[in-house]
Parts: structure tokens; C-alpha cells; sequence
């Protein structure tokens, strides 16, 4: 249940809402910067019409669903998000590319130089890389996160990595402008709260078997403790199919448009493993309406830290940059010929 | 074990290598227009060299596969299906709409003009109708087949129509222009047996659970059967997603396009269930490389006889048709700009 | 929807409903031995009332599913299947055994030994062999059934073999006791009606990844027809899962056993592709209630034509089978001493 | 890459091996009290010859898989999990009982009571509750951990509970006598290395759409940083079944207990998530060998704060326990007459 408050209501009517529960055995949260009170479940239903009548209480919503926050019942229109003069969600799908691991600098000077001159703004890069074996490669932690500072310094290209772990998220957000929950977190909600009360944009990558209740249910973790700046993507979901790593799922992303006024991205490296279909499915991704893609490119493939298999090699990436460049304008000329 | 013959192969040296295998107790089959003999597995590896050695032999192959026909391994050319001045499988994608059943002349005539309006070639419609019920409409079957001949006679569309059993093979490829096997039907082999041995192309759409080898050894029995005219249709594999009926795998275009020289088509109607994303992800599956998609559409959805939730509205489907025009043209500049 | 009529429903009465309804448009089916009539959906819910009131009808049933003669719903006490002497679905749970495919006389009359020394009395074995490559052995067919009927005649077997095609019906039908409807052909209607229309047992194999409602509607076809011998077969679905070829579903036998009044059994052998693992989930499969389970054997599965990997050795087989006989005697003791 | 370190290497011995990796610019790993030292991947294959020559160097293992020290490869024999008196993965399986959640103290009790009664040793109850949506009973935190603590004291019961964060490793650990690792957290590797540095034994619950692979590469995390005590846990994975919430996996059951020495238990109750099942796949899960079961049971089932569906009602609870008795007891006696 959700105690939605009046925009303007006066901290003593907050805190007699608080009393007033509390007196009736009822214990409730909310962050500061939160308009939204929750109670537990299958205990307040029939306190509905009382606590409906309280001053500052603009509804009491009885939620059959994860979210609420996050759904265009909530904010019609679309979040734009807006760091440095790039923006997220807007007219203009972005591109995002990086390698998957950061290595070293000059891996890393090589692909900032080439997603640069490719007409890309943000950059990616993992310092902490989860991985499903204790022996493999986990990332370059703290050291990887100065070297993305340096690319950030000397390109001008904004930065988005992965955050594992609540101790690290202040650190994280220091070297980077979005903050990264990745598949395996995306139900790790003490990490979902700690980067819902920093102030830097978050991307939320979707679990591999996440339904979207369970997948918006996680975006409402972030968004109700204050921060709205979020970023879905999708990243593929585990079924029988065996021909690619995992199965791209982009019908989630006209659904999502639909019913959440959060962008939504699509990470076709992760979602599909092949590196030969990834132009392919990254324009796809754009004509089913993405506000952007994220892919994985690297200087030398064949000698990348981690998934090898999935990066795109340099003349690709270029060729597949232009390709997406004409669709992007074709498309802003069919929206802007079916509006005129 | 596949025993590919030369071009020319007198019927004497076919008979001797059947007398061959036949004396050292091996029994082959191979159909009248069919080049290749198949051999029962785990017996006959060891007899590879003497084989290779029999007049009029080119190869034999140990397929570790379940397919070689529709690979490019045999073909590396695009299969270009011809019908009545209409190409599958060419420089453009093609669109086929009509109702999901056939229920009345008047239902016919009106959607047929719509699509005709369209500028669309092909209409769909079922006469025979698989359903999981059997208390459900299973459609209108001969009478069906009659009135989609007369919407043929009438307006000049070519047709399309699912043929269930053997029975029924002759009398639907009367009635139409490509037979169509079902997702319940892609593994049933007497019927892909069927279609492969009369001359009318065949459209094969995924099973719900299929694999990537199961869909085209199911294509295999068909095109070993000397019918080479197969166009294979994506449309939705089953997982554990639920708001979409199922999950449209786009990702299957660029694979199957790579590794087969079959045409694919896309149907996102029963791929996804959903009117509101259909025309989003039919972009989507032209973006993806798709030879074409299939659709739904009906003169007053709501109405329909069977999966009304999943028909196009005329308006939808019009304005859907508008942007895929403007796409196809695009694509077709691109891919003229970036030869030149 | 169903009308279900009176159990001594005069002709006159019959043939006055159905005039009835053909006078209001609507068309109705219903097999010479069925007690129902079943008309389309969409299109006569209003007219319930009015058909509740001919003379001969019992119920109008506005099924929201897609069975009804198969639930518990219809008949709540469990059918029974009688054949020689054996009962299917009783207090006893019944074991099949047998090889995958009939090879030759020797390998059968040595499985059949094997099988009926361990106290088994149904013996499984097919001729026609549905496979994903139109290149492996797909069974030796009519010579096969022969094989079979061999081993019924030499040491009283009951036998079970799979009919792929409704112009196979009747000579399956003769040189078997149970017909098997595979997998792959769980939703080929044609099939199952041919097979509801003839007298012997059928065993239903689920779909690969058939839904319970896709299941049981399957069996409804069959019923429908006035069979009523229906076994259903729990044999793997399809998931993510790679440890096993198929995953194993044993929820479904106390959900089957609670919804429906057919007997369910299970292959582990199909369902998880590895001998090592199939002696423990037939045990569990008889924990959770099946009444039955049907295995694999074979007197050298290395050598076995097709499926090797998943055939038990005979000692592992014997020693299973003592295991199992144990288990149902202490079922049986756990049973009578928790009635007493 | 592991480095298998003989068991009585010399400080100097192990510190030379650090020294002669790092001069080869190689940075290795290795917790206080592991015997291993792991390299980064795709760097140091070539070295393999040359490390293996150094004192102390016991076997240089190049790992295709993401576990071995879970592997029966490493030891043979079952690790045996002693707590006061219990032995989890002994030849007597163990029976875990409890609420979803902690409530109150009255719950806590009465629950305890009926647990006590029925035998069984070890009680079950979440005080850190993950949840779906934020606006969800998420738990009593560390006042449900007293109220545990509080059970313990009153009625020597062991108990089990769910830690979510790093942050709270401690103080679980204070209150409880194994720790559960959920499956929203198999993945959060922080976590994992968290629980493994301290000494109390840990569950690990296998993660929705875990394969294999990650399921014991996650274990691995903790045995790597030196706490071996661990207990898997199969609680059903997500498929496209609907009729259970979610599909528990029997079969993965003998296929651990033959590639690792941990105890595996299951829990029916997220598994299938309905109570009139458990008791089946409970006795079912005892039959494929699972070295014990985890259920849930509580005073008033439609009361509980959270899945209520899944909860057992008393006499459902005690009669399932006297049922499996009945079967430990007769596995006990079939594998001691197997065994004479």
C-alpha cells in the first residue's frame, strides 16, 4: 500500500501522518526526498477510507503490482535524461561503446579514441567484473576506475561502469557519470537502495530470467528512494535456445515504452554473444523504438581480458556506426514527415 | 549419411551403387527427383572410402548435422522463390496479411481490399485451424479453401493457407499459392514428406520450442523430398516471459540468414499476441534482415473468430504499412549507396 | 461450449437439438459414441439458457478451458485401464521396458527376456521412429511391428509402439496393445482423433513444451472421440537446462493426479537422457505419485541404433528394478497401514 | 588457473612462488587460508610448465570448468556438515522446518512447538526478507533475528536464516546457526566471499535460471575463501510452466551428488509454491537422493505476511512428516540389505 502525499504538504501534516499509523501498530518508510509512505502488506487494506481522509493525503493506493513510481500512470511523459548536453530518452537514440573490461591505458586510450571519431558520447568499461568463476579475471577495481577517470579526462567522453557492491558505490560514482547494476544484481536491493540515494544517473540492466514486474519492481527500489534518473537495458533472458548466449528479448522494449516513462536500452553484446549479428540486432533494436544501444568493442578482440567472442572488431564497429547513423536520421525524418 | 551423387549420373551407375549398398546389407532411400541416398546412422561410417570410389559418386558426406541441403555448405547462393511475378527471398522484403480464419465471403472481400490497397501481394487466411481446445472453431476447411480461391479469382492476390494432414496436401495446394505447415506440425515428418513431393512452395513456420537444428531438419525433409521451394517463418518460441504470448526471437534472422540460403519471414501476430507492439517489432524484424513479415488483420478485430486480441485494426495496419514503405525504400538506398 | 446430453437421450431428442441449433445458425460436431456436441466458440453463450431448456440436455458447459471429459470435474473416481490382466491406474504402479527402436529379432527376444524376468509385463519398442534428421534411422517400420508381434506371441507381453500417421493407425493398432502418440505429435489433431476413433489404449506423450492446458486439451481430442483409455506420459520439457536433455518435470503427476482421472506415468528415460541418473528419477517419479514409468533397456546400448546414451545396461537395469519392486511393496504396506 | 600449493608448504616456499608470478608481471590471489593461488585468464597458459616446477607447487590445473574444489574430483568423499549433534550429508536425511518469515514471538513459538514435535531439528524463518516490490513485508531485520535467537534458547532448536548484505554477515551469523545465501544473491559474489570467510556452515540456494556451472562456481566463491561447510539448496527454476510457480528440478539432484562431495537439500515450497504438492515432491525429492528437505509450515497459513500459498497447515504438516519417516526409515533398511 502507497500513501501518496499532497506536493506541498507541510512537515506537521507529514509527521501526523506518520503518529497516526503508528498509534494503530502500523510502522511505515519513506527517504526523505520520497512523497510515498509504504505500509506492509496484508495489514492495512481496511484502514484505506481512514487514513484517506488524513490532511496531506492526496490518495492511498492499494498496489497490485511491483511499481508504481516508475509507470506512466505515475508521469505521463517520458524521463529525459540530461548529463553534459547529451540526453537520454529524448528525440535521439545514443549509442554507447566501450570494451567489456577495462585492461590497461592503452587499450583503453585506442577504443576512446575510436568510439570518439565513431561520433559516440559515452564510453563503457568494467573495473568490477562479476564472473561466474572465482578463477577467472574480475577486473582491474580501483586501478580500472583511475584509468576510466584519465579517458574521461582526456576525451571528454562521459563514463558509465559497474557498481557490486553498496561499500563501493561512493567510490564508483566518483569516476563515473552513470553507475552500472548489472544482471546478477538486479535483485540485490541494498545495492538498489544505496544507488537510488546518490544523485548520478543509474543503468539497470535486466536480470537473466526477470519478469517485468520483478524487473520494474527493482527500478521502483531506486526511484522511491529519491532518484529518478534511471536507465533500463535490456541484455537478453536464459531459455532453451542454444545459437546464441543468451536470447535477445526485444519485445520488451515497445512494452516497456508503453507502460514506463523511463527510457529503456539494449545491450545486444550481452544479449546475444555472436559478434556477426550484432549490427543486425542493434538496428533492430532501434526500429523496435530503443532510445539506444550499448555494445562491446576492443582493438584486438581475439585478445580481449573477457568475452572475446562478443566484441566487435574495429572495421565492424565503424561500418555498423554508419549504418546506425543513416537509420537514426531516417528516422527522425519519418517522425518528423508523419507529424507535419 | 548423405551419398551425393554427380549431375549427370547415368541410371546405371545410380542402380549399381543401390545394388552395392544393398549387398552389403544396407538399405537406402532416396526419393525419384532427390540426388542424395541417406544411410542408417552407426552402421555404414566404416564403408565411407569403398563408396567414394563407385562411378558417379561426387562426395559422401558424414553429416554431423541434422541438415545439408538448405546450408549454404551446399548452396551458397539465396533460394529466390518465384510466384506470378512475386520474389521471396530477394532484394525486397515482402508482407503478407489477411485475417488469422477464414469465417465469411464478406469478412474476405473486405480485408482482401484492404490489403490490395496496401500494396501488398499475398493474403493469408485459415482454412484448417489447429486449436488446443477441441470445443474451439476449427475452421470452415473446404468451404474455406473455396473462399479464399475466389478471393483469389477475384482481386489476383496470391494465397496462403495451413495444410494439417496428408489427407488434405492435394486439395489445399488447389486452393493456394504456398502451403503452410504450422508450429504443432513442424516435426510431424509424414507431412513434411507430403509437401516436399508436390510442387506448390512451402512456408514452415518454427515449432514452439524448436531448435536451430530441428528447424532445419525439419526444412531437410522437405527439401530431400526434391521441393526446394521452402520459406522458413519465425514466430514466437515459448519461455518463461508472459507479457507477450511468446517471445518473437528476431535473433534467429541473422543466424538462419548466415548459415542457410532458405528465405525467413517473421510473424510477430502469433510471435508476440499483442496489436499494440506488432507494428513496432515488424520494423524491427525487416531491421533484424527478415525477407519479409507476416500479419494479422482483420475488418473489426474484436469480431474475429479466433485470437482477436492479436489483429491489426484497418488504421493500425495502414499507418503500419506507411512506415514499412518508407523503411524498405530507405533500406533500399542504403544498400544501393553503400555498393556504389 | 458443451452441451452435455442425458445419458438415455432418445434420437428423436438428439437430432431436435441439433435442428434447433442449425435453424439459429449455428453448426455443430460431435462424434456417433460422444454424449456432446460442441459448437463454435465466440458466437452462443447467449443462447445457454434457451438450450438448457430442450428435452434430453443435461448441462450447457461453458468450458474456460480446454478440457472437460478428462477432468476430475466429469468423473471423479480414476479410470482404470484393463488389458489381459494388467490394470493401468490401480493401487499397483506398472513398469514398461524395453529398447528405444526394434533392431532385429536377436536384440528383441533378448530385451524381451530381460523385461520379463524382471517381472515386467509390458514391453515398449518402435518401429516408427520420428527423428530430427531425415538421415538417422527413422525404425524398420511394418518389419518392426512384425518383430513385435513376435515377441507378444513368444512370450506374452503386452507391447506399446508409436503411430506417426493417421493412414497407420489401423496396422499399429494390430500389432500392438497400447498406441503411443509422441512428443512431437502431441498436437497433431488428425492423429489423435484417428486414434480416439479405435478401441485399444493410448498412451499420450507430452509436448515438448506443452502447458498443462495444451496437455490435457490434447487428451480431450482424444476422449472426445469416445476412447476413454487414455495413459498420459510425463517425458521432459524444454528449458535452459544442459545437464540433462530434457528437464524432467515430476510437478506435474500430483497436479494430474488432482485435476484429471487418467492415469499419468513417466519416462525418465526420454526426459533426462542419462542412464546414470534414471535409476533415481523412476524412484522419485513412483514418490510423487506416478503410476508407472517407462524405461530404456537394452542388451548393449553402446550398440543401440539410436538414443544410446540414455538405454540402461541390463545390470543396472536388474538392479534398479529390484530397488523399485521394494519401494512399491512399501508403498503398498504404507498405504494399508495408513487406511487402517 | 589454479595453483595447487602442497599442504605443508613453507612460508618462504609460498612467498617465492608470489614473487616469481609477480616478476613475470602476473598479480595472483589467494585467501589466509586457501591452499590455492589463481592467475587471470587467458594469460598464463604458457607458464604452466614453469610454475610447476617450482617448491611447493603440488599441480598447476588449467580449469575448463568455473568449480574444483567442490568437485568429487578434489574429494571423493561427501562432506559430512556436523551441528550439535545433526549431520547434514550422512546417510539419514535432515527435515528444515519453519515460517517464510518471523512475525512475532507468538508465531515464532507455536511454529517451534509443532517443529519440535515432528522431530525435527532445525527451524527455518527469514527475518531479511527480499522482496519483489519495495512497498512489500520486507522482514522484522534484526528484531526478527532476536526472536530467533529467543526460539533457540527456549527450545534447542538449530536454526537457519537469510543474510542479504555484507554489512550484516556478523550479526546473522550471531543469531543463527547456518546462514542461507538466497537465490536473488547466488550471483552477488560479495556476498559469497563474505559468508565464506566466517566459520558457521552456509546454505547456498540455486539462483532462478542457475545452470550447472554457476550454481558451483558460486559455491566455489565460498569454499575458496576457506569455509567448506556448505549446503546446496534445489528450489525449482524458471520455465514457461504456470501451474507451479516455479519448476522444481529433481534432477539436478543425483547429478550433484556425482560431481561434488557437498550435501544438496531441496525446498519444495519456492519450488512449486503450492502446499497441496509438497508433500509429493517432498518424498520425491528423499527418492532422486536428496540429502534432506526444507518446507515451510505455519500456525495459520492464510495468515502469513508473506506467500501464504506455499505455507503448510498443521495436519498437512504432520502427516507428511510421518510419511517420511516411513520412507527414511525404509531407505535406511533397503540400503543396509543392499549393503549384507
Amino acid at each position: 500500500m502507497i500513501i501518496k502525499l499532497q506536493k506541498n504538504i507541510s512537515r506537521t501534516d507529514r509527521e501526523n501522518i506518520v503518529h497516526t499509523l503508528n498509534r494503530t501498530g502500523i510502522e511505515c518508510e519513506g527517504s526523505e526526498a520520497s512523497l510515498f509512505i509504504h505500509l506492509r502488506e496484508n495489514r492495512s487494506i481496511s484502514l484505506k477510507a481512514e487514513i484517506e481522509k488524513l490532511p496531506g493525503v492526496e490518495a492511498v493506493i492499494v498496489a497490485d503490482q511491483s511499481y508504481y513510481l516508475v509507470s506512466r500512470e505515475y508521469q505521463s511523459e517520458n524521463t529525459l535524461i540530461r548529463i553534459d548536453g547529451v540526453t537520454i530518452g529524448g528525440a535521439e537514440p545514443i549509442v554507447i561503446a566501450g570494451p567489456c573490461a577495462v585492461e590497461n591505458q592503452d587499450q583503453m586510450l585506442q577504443t576512446a579514441e575510436m568510439v570518439k571519431s565513431a561520433g559516440i558520447k559515452i564510453m563503457r568499461g568494467g573495473a568490477f567484473k562479476p564472473r561466474t568463476s572465482p578463477y577467472s579475471f574480475t577486473g582491474l577495481e580501483e586501478k580500472g576506475l583511475q584509468l576510466l577517470s584519465e579517458v574521461r579526462q582526456h576525451t571528454g567522453l562521459l563514463i558509465i561502469t559497474e557498481v557490486l557492491d553498496t561499500a563501493d558505490v561512493e567510490l564508483v560514482a566518483q569516476h563515473s557519470d552513470i553507475l552500472q547494476i548489472g544482471s546478477r544484481n538486479m535483485q540485490n536491493y541494498k545495492l538498489l537502495k544505496a544507488v537510488g540515494r546518490q544523485l548520478k544517473p543509474v543503468m539497470l540492466k535486466r536480470g537473466m530470467s526477470a519478469t517485468l514486474e520483478e524487473f520494474l519492481g527493482s527500478a521502483e527500489y531506486i526511484i522511491n528512494e529519491g532518484n529518478h534518473q534511471i536507465i533500463l537495458c535490456e541484455r537478453g533472458i536464459r531459455t532453451f535456445v542454444d545459437y546464441t548466449r543468451n536470447t535477445l528479448d526485444l519485445n520488451i522494449v515497445p512494452v516497456i515504452k508503453k507502460i514506463s516513462h523511463l527510457p529503456i536500452i539494449v545491450d545486444p553484446s550481452h544479449g546475444t554473444g555472436r559478434r556477426d549479428i550484432i549490427p543486425a540486432m542493434s538496428l533492430a533494436a532501434l526500429a523496435a523504438g530503443a532510445d539506444g544501444i550499448m555494445v562491446e568493442v576492443h582493438p584486438d578482440p581475439p585478445a580481449s581480458w573477457s568475452d572475446p567472442e562478443q566484441a566487435l572488431y574495429p572495421d565492424q564497429f565503424f561500418h555498423m556506426m554508419e549504418n546506425i547513423n543513416h537509420f537514426i536520421q531516417w528516422r527522425k525524418n519519418a517522425s518528423t514527415a508523419s507529424r507535419s
